[in-house]
């Protein structure tokens, strides 16, 4: 029997990161070999011929998975009854760029795509953010949706944790799929911390595979700046391998993590770990029935609070700017959708 | 339990197709969900540095399927002990650029590269050619290791195929899965004949569904130029389709095509429909124990005659011109194989 189709809702879609997802997304990747899919591609006004190019490029493919392939530049078309929403279009930092700059570009974005996603997305909507910064981006989008359950909002930390499991499987001679544990906490940004405090390495603690010097320096350092890395070594930012994560992450949130295994992903805090209530912070988390959890009971030493603590305290700043510039101002609930 | 590793050999692996594929590689696609994967990525000098970014971004999945990620400029380091050759690195065409030019300085990569595949190629070794002129750069590969079975020889035509089978599926107003038994016959270019005759929509004879006119005439032009219309569309070439076929390709030919079915594929002509021997042609194709097979017996009217005869006067030409400069010359067995 078919189940039934997934409708996701794909913003930047005629960029580089929407153009790896789709065509995985119409080979059953994302959703499953059988699951039919359809797709609302968001654009910039500028990108919507663009994106009329690319979804003629996924006609080529023949699927027989996608039901429809839309392009819009309006999130009130785009997310109409929409399940899953990536949002990975956002407004890049560019040279000279202060903060508050970049803070209000996005607000701009990510605040009128979360008020559609309240008045129109499907009951079960499932917000991804992809775009940086990720993590504000989310809270923002949450607080212009007062309807939509905050549990619903997520940034992708995937791919850290993917590049977090990948250095440590080289460090130690291993396959990645021997890593398991492994949490990155904080901000999707340079102060993240990536911790293998609890990881476990073929069964066996971490900390007793690879050395703590490297686990506390060099490796936190290389999986923060691992995009900078790719930028230099590749002449171009992490495309398929976001897009990879993206994949994962929905995967992994409707199917559940592995036993004995868990992932990570920017949830809005209810205070879990001391993280301020309300900010969208990386945990180590699990998923039961379609839903994240934050791994609970998780034993933090003072190197972990402290490298935890700095992450949060740029997110806390984040959050305080954008307040400041009025992003974060109370909506009223629309009555929209049952609460 | 696990399945060995296939080793997969890549041209122009830093280039643009080469990252839409490897990274569905990494997640099983291509091969299997269980199958590991040796990955040798082989570019250009140029490239190399690319390449190696490629490589290294390709960590950031932490697939456990990647065994090892190799790049080079060897094509003798890159094809040993290949099981699958994906050869993507092709000079295109450019303004000005004669045909002689075009097919000495394909000659000039496809030449060594069979040679190479001749001598140090797995004994399996299946070669998928998706570099343009294809047909004719699988020719001369094929000609240049002369100890290599010519079946494993292809040109990639599922592009083409699944084009036809979504215009079809477009113009019938059906799902693309109720589409088959579409064929694609001669040259990858625009002189190729997507042939309707023997197709069916949903059961019926799909010239009884669509109109002959539109079958004969707009739809075989539009097949013929899609990739034409999608550089004219995305304002780039057809990447991320040309991937998904390459999988489907590779796929098919190990798991068969469904029953009732076929695909097509460019192969070396046994002198199967009055194709001269020797030309690499596509054709409807099924796959039986992991070998291609032309699919036998079936009749062609006048029309498709002249339509495959005018693509296939295309190859000889192409066959002719690559003779005259001295691409195809007798090559010496190398005894590096068994015969």
């Amino acid at each position: 029997m078919t189940p039934p189709p997934v409708t996701l809702a794909l913003s930047g879609a005629a960029g580089q990161i929407g153009y790896a997802l789709l065509f995985r997304v119409a080979s059953g990747e994302m959703f499953g070999p059988d699951t039919p899919v359809r797709v609302r591609m968001l654009e910039h006004p500028d990108a919507l011929a663009a994106g009329a190019g690319v979804a003629l490029e996924l006609q080529d493919v023949a699927s027989p998975l996608l039901v429809d392939v839309d392009v819009t530049a309006d999130p009130r078309v785009a997310f109409d009854g929409a399940d899953v929403a990536v949002l990975v279009g956002a407004r890049p930092r560019t040279a000279g760029m202060e903060r508050a700059d970049l803070l209000s570009a996005n607000a701009g974005i990510f605040g009128p795509q979360g008020a559609a996603l309240n008045d129109v997305a499907g009951a079960g909507i499932q917000v991804l953010v992809v775009g940086n910064p990720a993590n504000t981006n989310a809270m923002i989008a949450a607080a212009h949706a007062p309807d939509v359950p905050r549990e619903r909002f997520t940034a992708l930390t995937r791919l850290d944790h993917n590049r977090a499991v990948a250095q440590v499987a080289l460090r130690a001679g291993v396959s990645p799929r021997d890593v398991t544990r492994v949490a990155v906490w904080g901000n999707h940004s340079p102060s993240q911390y990536p911790d293998l405090r609890h990881a476990r390495v073929a069964g066996r603690a971490a900390l007793d595979v690879v050395d703590r010097d490297w686990a506390e320096g060099a490796f936190i350092d290389s999986v923060a700046q691992r995009g900078r890395a790719i930028i230099a070594a590749r002449g171009a930012s992490s495309v398929a391998s976001t897009a990879t994560a993206v994949i994962q992450h929905s995967h992994l949130r409707r199917h559940g993590v592995p036993d004995g295994d868990w992932t990570s992903a920017g949830l809005v805090s209810d205070g879990s770990y001391g993280v301020p209530e309300g900010l969208v912070c990386s945990f180590p988390v699990t998923s039961v029935a379609g839903a994240w959890r934050v791994v609970p009971g998780l034993e933090l030493d003072a190197f972990s609070r402290a490298r935890i603590d700095a992450s949060v305290a740029e997110l806390v700043a984040e959050r305080d700017a954008a307040r400041a510039l009025g992003h974060l101002d109370p909506v009223a609930r629309s009555g929209a959708r049952p609460a």
